[in-house]
């Protein structure tokens, strides 16, 4: 078993204004990522279904032409290959996501890999 | 896409002074639980890959006869079989959990189906 004290781990910067620290299982993985406020994650997609849980703040997320604001202590699922985009809201956004299969590197390589 | 509203779902009994509320995808679940203060989770293994992030409060999780505290903000990886058990603290604790592959139900069965 790992223990992953977030905030001893290793955090870099994934896009402007965003640092993420993952963490990575045989099934699934796990990153947490700091969004700065009005942060922007470009509309991508990729093979992951992909869960996530806004542990502070909140994150303006868009699918399909539609935004909707998931706020601290709400999650959400999504299907792999559904395009997405997020902006984090006027407080920021702590956002913690699992992935399956995983997806590493998420931080290296920028958020949209398959934008 | 999802949007979890955990506390707008249903939350179901999973052990003595333990609720769980599941949301399931296609590669992974996602499930919330609260557990009252000192709330036992008994020592059991399942197939699934476990995350788990602790929101709030804070928990005691043993594998291999050896326990550590998992506080607020912090999360852990534990291998598909890996037996493990747990017990909340004394303020009791809000943990999210992700599975791979899903592992469902979590609530109706109880937590230990394998133990």
């Amino acid at each position: 078993m790992s223990v992953l004290r977030w905030a001893e781990r290793d955090h870099r910067a994934a896009l402007p204004g965003i640092a993420a620290s993952v963490a990575v299982g045989e099934h699934l993985s796990a990153a947490l990522f700091t969004l700065e406020p009005q942060a922007v994650v470009p509309e991508h997609s990729h093979d992951n279904e992909e869960f996530g849980q806004v542990i502070s703040g909140s994150l303006e997320l868009t699918t399909g032409g539609r935004t909707v604001t998931v706020g601290a202590g709400d999650g959400f699922l999504l299907p792999a290959g559904v395009r997405h985009g997020a902006r984090a809201g006027a407080e920021g956004c702590e956002l913690l996501e699992c992935y399956a299969p995983p997806r590493d590197p998420v931080p290296a390589t920028g958020l949209g890999d398959s934008a």
